[in-house]
């Protein structure tokens, strides 16, 4: 296993910490440049209502365009991240979950990004709604859990994050 | 559609460049910060052999421990999709491909990293290698598709790509 020598940060903005880490190897030490987040990582939400998955679109700022996302967002501190994931269901999409459970991490790119995401599935939905930070409004999207192979075809701008999700429902839910 | 009135660097390190965006919706105007690559984005590849894909477990820096991926790497220069592919299949798995196809873009997390992975299947592949720069050899592993599921079940590190990666395969050749 290689060996972290030394890390420490180069810049720090409101949401991202850039490290660099020397790195050594069996025969050679080598610097990484490091993405950190500043805060605790990120919920992911899956709801589940009869047998559909709902999705959102929502504008990306990085690429200037709508992407296609599921209801996610940070966790805030002093929250579990069962209480960010019922939060962010209920700004987001307008339903709470009495059945909330924590599936699995997920990773952007692990090579040079930190960041962690909880995913988790969110069912037994109930209509409650609390007013999110959100420039604008969401378009909801409910797909029956079938066809949303098709439907993932038809999006171009997709979070890489929901393909995890998406692997994760139709090996458990078809 | 919201507008960006306004993005500007504000730190560029050899690797990354965060920018900070003024953009505009119908109600208020937010400012976001973005981190884009400084290269020209990634290839990442699905090397198809004998109804197998190709994995690959790499040291990821980020996170200091090994991850499940695919042959990927970063488009050099005056490179196109295909040659930055075709290298990194040979340097990282000792395959060229006589059957190279980009398939879709993927973005990490399009809310606020712009980075670009171009995903290409490479197909009809014969041995053929090239030194790359990994500090370390690298463990390959082959998967039958039927069994690529149970497969990731049993990693707990993946690169998010590679379920997008799966996601085709698996819509394709199942």
């Amino acid at each position: 296993m290689p060996k972290i020598l030394k890390k420490s940060s180069v810049y720090k903005s409101k949401l991202f910490n850039i490290n660099e880490a020397k790195i050594e190897f069996h025969n050679e030490t080598l610097t990484y440049e490091i993405i950190s987040g500043t805060g605790n990582g990120a919920v992911l939400i899956i709801p589940i209502i009869d047998n559909k998955i709902i999705f959102i679109k929502e504008y990306a700022a990085a690429v200037d365009d709508y992407m296609l996302t599921l209801p996610k967002g940070k966790i805030d501190s002093n929250e579990t991240i069962y209480e960010a994931a019922d939060r962010e269901l209920q700004e987001e999409i307008g339903f709470k979950s009495n059945k909330m459970k924590f599936i699995k991490e997920i990773y952007l790119a692990p090579g040079y990004i930190d960041h962690v995401t909880y995913m988790m599935l969110a069912e037994s939905l109930e209509p409650s709604s609390l007013i999110g930070d959100e420039p604008e409004d969401l378009e909801i999207i409910q797909v029956e859990i079938p066809r949303i192979s098709t439907f993932l075809g038809k999006n171009k701008i997709i979070d890489s994050r929901v393909y995890a999700a998406v692997n994760y429902i139709q090996n458990n839910y078809e």
